[in-house]
């Protein structure tokens, strides 16, 4: 199941709407087949094994991150390509709550005699599958927030200088950050300050993540650098009441798909609705990369759900710009954030942490 | 050597104004003796490890961690016992700076005819002895900062609530800190607002470190929880000379030290004269509890060697009180601060930073 988990996670950013799903298929103890969810979501894992066993997959088991589904989409449903395939014996870490499945894949599989044991893993198969199973349960993409900072996180020095806080390897890091992820998200600020482009660069990836950027007023000049390169990678632009239909019109004009969403009562995207919408568009992992105020908006509304943090050996000291917009934080309670893991990365430390859950 | 190493490090915080030193003496294989620098600076590592080695000593090999002194002082040269002692070869670190050492101690052993080899794990050896080399080159101790920061570098909520923001494990190990540490210093704003003790507490620790207020204006109240139990450990006062007379007497009556400094332009004391006389007074390695503006100040003038960090869960936001007062960086150079380990500490991270060399 960790192989078959492994492989699931290929495909993490490759296959929106769909789940990132891996399958191992083993005969007598030799792996007869390996498949995970191609890029655009299909074929499924569980046919890119099978296809690969043969009939080698005739009284075999086979391992799956996911319940097999059970309805005829654009695909066959898998449980009936397994039940076709001979398949003895199927393990599984979860059940699919698609209410599509939702167990019946299972049932299906039981019902031609085949052995289902299920809820092997299903921890590491809920990480995995975290953005998948947010879109299903919340109705919105699972959200990791990026913050690349000093250590007395700051973004930059007290005369607005920010290049390059993070070095080499961590703005790299960040590049594979991206690769794993549906979309990139950032706020009208940060994109009219920095001018990004959001593609990933050097890794020999061709998929390129969404890049959305949430701007109420559609201020941001259809010819940045986002606007010019909205026909070689996808632009969606959150935009509130307040856009005026010149901009909207530029900005469409560019090839950018234009969302529009409600305003919060400061004026600013309503960002629940807005990644709601980005939920039923099919996204389910987004990448945040700030800046500041749309970070504390996210993480105020309870809508980031982990911290993907770069601290960097530079101190810049209070005059230098926080991270981290106003949140109107008073009291003290438990820390709302568990740490995952720390680790170097080139010279600066990256550590991950998720929201707590209840 | 690396077993000198560990027991050398026994001593910190227990030996000023003398350096930490570990001995283990091996005969055949076997170790005979070891020893390290005992509570208060004497018996000096070689005298107790020499002591419990006796006889065996003869012919032996004896690891220390720092070069063996060869002055008279409170107790009689180490390179003279160990001569005496018929020890066959020396294993040393590093050469002692102090210039009534430097060198002479090695020269000692060889005139008797010991074989010696320098330079053994030295790296190792200038990282345990690194508050007692600051003092010799730079007539001042080391400083390490600690910093107990939310993620966003925040230490006060926008309301002033600050307790705790670092859970029981991770105060616990500032007081493990504080006991390998000479002294504890605060800033004036911290000890008014915390009203803190700065005593190690429930780690069956007898010794403990002196406990220094920066406070320009003496402003702290004698009656403070400091000032109260300034007879059961000691309390040194950096004062400016706009300190009252009235205060100066208040103090010295609850059996504080005080300490006259030079002021800098902004009425602050200046800290590297503070620490030059902490320096002068024996003291070689110094802990930082904040605030925010001394550790800036410290920082600033480049009077910071160590940054020891706890990042716990939380985010306060842009409203809440920074850790670091404002520091006038402009430009971004290299990083100042070189990672050295990170790891968790019950559920906050612990980071700790080398400021960079040259």
């Amino acid at each position: 199941m960790r192989l078959a988990l492994g492989l699931a996670s290929r495909g993490l950013g490759n296959v929106w709407p769909n789940p990132a799903v891996g399958c191992v298929i083993v005969r007598e103890g030799i792996i007869v087949g390996r498949g995970w969810t191609q890029p655009g979501g299909r074929p499924h894992a569980e046919c890119h094994a099978l296809a690969q066993a043969g009939e080698g997959a005739r009284g075999a088991t086979a391992y799956v991150t996911l319940e097999p589904c059970a309805h005829h989409g654009r695909t066959p449903p898998c449980a009936e390509a397994l039940v076709a395939a001979g398949v003895a014996r199927v393990v599984s870490a979860m059940t699919d709550p698609d209410p599509r499945v939702s167990g019946r894949g299972h049932a299906m599989l039981r019902d031609a005699g085949i052995t289902v044991a299920e809820g092997v893993e299903e921890a590491a198969a809920r990480r995995v599958n975290d953005g998948f199973l947010r879109r299903v349960s919340d109705g919105r993409p699972s959200v990791t927030l990026k913050l690349a900072l000093t250590l007395d996180a700051r973004i930059a020095t007290a005369t607005g200088q920010s290049r390059w806080i993070t070095g080499a390897e961590a703005r790299r890091r960040v590049h594979l950050m991206r690769a794993r992820h549906d979309a990139v998200l950032v706020g009208a600020g940060t994109a009219r300050a920095d001018d990004p482009d959001l593609r990933i660069r050097d890794l020999g990836i061709d998929r390129q993540p969404v890049r959305i950027v949430a701007d109420s007023r559609l201020g941001l000049s259809p010819d940045s650098r986002l606007g010019r390169s909205a026909r070689e990678a996808p632009v969606w632009l959150l935009h509130g009441p307040q856009a005026t239909e010149v901009a909207r019109m530029a900005w469409a004009a560019q090839g950018a798909e234009l969302i529009a969403c409600e305003s919060d009562p400061m004026g600013r995207i309503d960002i629940a609705d807005a990644l709601r919408q980005l939920g039923a568009r099919g996204l389910t992992r987004i990448l945040c990369e700030g800046g500041g105020g749309l970070a504390a908006t996210l993480i105020g509304a309870g809508l980031a759900d982990e911290l993907a943090v770069f601290s960097a050996g530079h101190l810049f000291g209070a005059d230098g710009t926080a991270g981290l917009a106003a949140m109107g934080v008073t009291g003290i309670g438990a820390p709302d954030w568990v740490l995952e893991h720390a680790t170097p990365v080139g010279a600066d430390l990256y550590h991950h942490w998720r929201r707590r859950r209840g």
